[in-house]
């Protein structure tokens, strides 16, 4: 029985990575009795893994990929989405038959591309995104409530839902998620527009900004909200970025499109048209504001 | 005697408009004993003199802008840029002899060209940047800690810093800025770095992400926090970007550009670019939130 009087959704979970996001995952897991025991799998000479361990965020900690998942009924890679299509490789062989492999990488169409080269027929993948994240790293950053109240978005591999789908589904909402299932192609273009869009545009405002450094003494909190993310984790970025092109480059065109309209309704000291296009802004804005506010999504 | 113990730096201060930052004002000058009597001008009709009647942001409503800042020693215009040539027009007649004129405008090439071209000899214009505010409108928002440890960019009429450049420079000081004096040009290359490009891309980044508008399902607090000046006012937005044309477009010529090297890694996959793109964000924000941290500038 786990702690919270249910049966576990799950035996054995191996996590694959216990920086923030699977360090954090352990916390909640575990403090939830969501499944029997965690894994956490990390490398060699790393801090993390005792780390993770010592903040009670995993049960027993490997340093062997292999070992760690051989039993595991579930995988959850919580890597870099670049060193996704490695690490399925080198666990294939060893993976138990109906053994189920998620992950909570921020893109899918490579690596549902990758889970289908790389598994067998006896493994089953799930594509996960838990919405949550911070601009700390580490287990020491691990929080037990950072998936909560936050967004899953998920991935099928095939467009029947099976059983392993339904347990990752109520794996993610036992540690305090919404969920919204969605196919790879959508999920991609959907995160460039929301996540990646405004990540590049934040590094572009900062070093566009850079240009004229003495004007840095009267950055306020204006310039830094809007360029937060700018501060963000450098590896997992530019992995995201990596496995994301087509998606991004494409919403970067449409920023490229709406900076030309704005700077030509400058130039030419056209009021009506500035104001048009912060209005539409704002509006758009304020309305996904409300809509937060009042609960939804 | 003011409440603070000490002679009040100015008898009368007419603010005209009582906004959020006139409004705002009045209550910190009031509170702290800055000056003998606080007089607002409001349009007739208006709500905003009564609220700030009742808040206690000033002593007296007058809704005349002559009866209002004929006995002034010093009048605030508090209201957005693209008024202030007519207003400076209107009142130039009625200004005391060595009566001073400051603002609170977010631009200042065109503010202190229509001051020199509108007032006469006998009075002195002094251009005030205080760079606080809120997405917040209105008296009913005043706060009087506004101000209060933010910064204020001082711009004066002739190379001679006089008696009437002191005054003002105390008044911001008395109310919690500091202070900083930078020529006009400067000014509006400053603050369209940090203040007019952010919110500009904040804007593009909306509409080109209301291009997949299903991906606001999964909007989260980077898009919001990236676009949060977004919903600012309006009206003031748009005066800001008609009064500061020149510094605007440049700005966004160099946010192109960076968005332009930025696509071009992500199109061709160089993780290498990427990640030294992303790297110079990073460190060039993290500097700059460190330096603010340590309480600089």
């Amino acid at each position: 029985m786990s702690a919270l009087g249910k049966q576990p959704l799950w035996n054995r979970v191996a996590l694959v990575g216990v920086g923030l996001l699977g360090a954090s995952l352990g916390l909640a897991l575990r403090t939830r009795g969501v499944c029997r025991q965690v894994v956490g799998v990390g490398r060699k000479g790393s801090a993390s893994l005792s780390v993770a361990l010592e903040r009670g965020a995993i049960d027993e900690a490997v340093t062997d990929l292999a070992a760690g998942v051989r039993e595991a009924e579930l995988v959850v890679l919580c890597v870099p989405v670049g060193q996704f299509d490695g690490m399925l490789q080198a666990m294939a062989p060893v993976l138990k038959t109906g053994a189920v492999v998620t992950d909570v990488g921020s893109t899918k169409a490579q690596v549902m591309a990758a889970a289908a080269r790389r598994l067998g027929p006896g493994v089953t993948f799930v594509g996960s995104h838990p919405m949550a994240g911070s601009e700390k790293r580490g287990p020491e950053a691990a929080r037990v409530d950072l998936y909560e109240n936050a967004l899953c978005l998920l991935v099928a591999a095939g467009a029947e839902h099976g059983e392993a789908e339904r347990r990752v589904e109520a794996l993610w909402q036992a540690v305090g998620m919404r969920t919204l299932w969605v196919d790879a192609a959508a999920h991609d273009r959907w995160v460039a527009a929301i996540s990646h869009l405004p990540h590049a545009a934040a590094g572009c405002i900062v070093t566009a900004a850079a240009r004229t450094p003495e004007a840095f003494a009267a950055a306020a909190t204006g310039f830094l909200d809007t360029t937060r993310v700018a501060s963000g984790d450098l590896d997992m970025w530019t992995d995201i970025f990596m496995s994301n092109g087509p998606a991004v480059t494409a919403t970067l065109d449409a920023l490229s499109e709406e900076i030309a309209a704005f700077r030509h309704a400058v130039a030419t000291g056209d009021a009506a048209a500035i104001r048009k296009h912060l209005a539409e802004a704002k509006a758009i804005r304020d309305e996904l504001l409300a809509r937060r506010k009042n609960g939804g999504t």
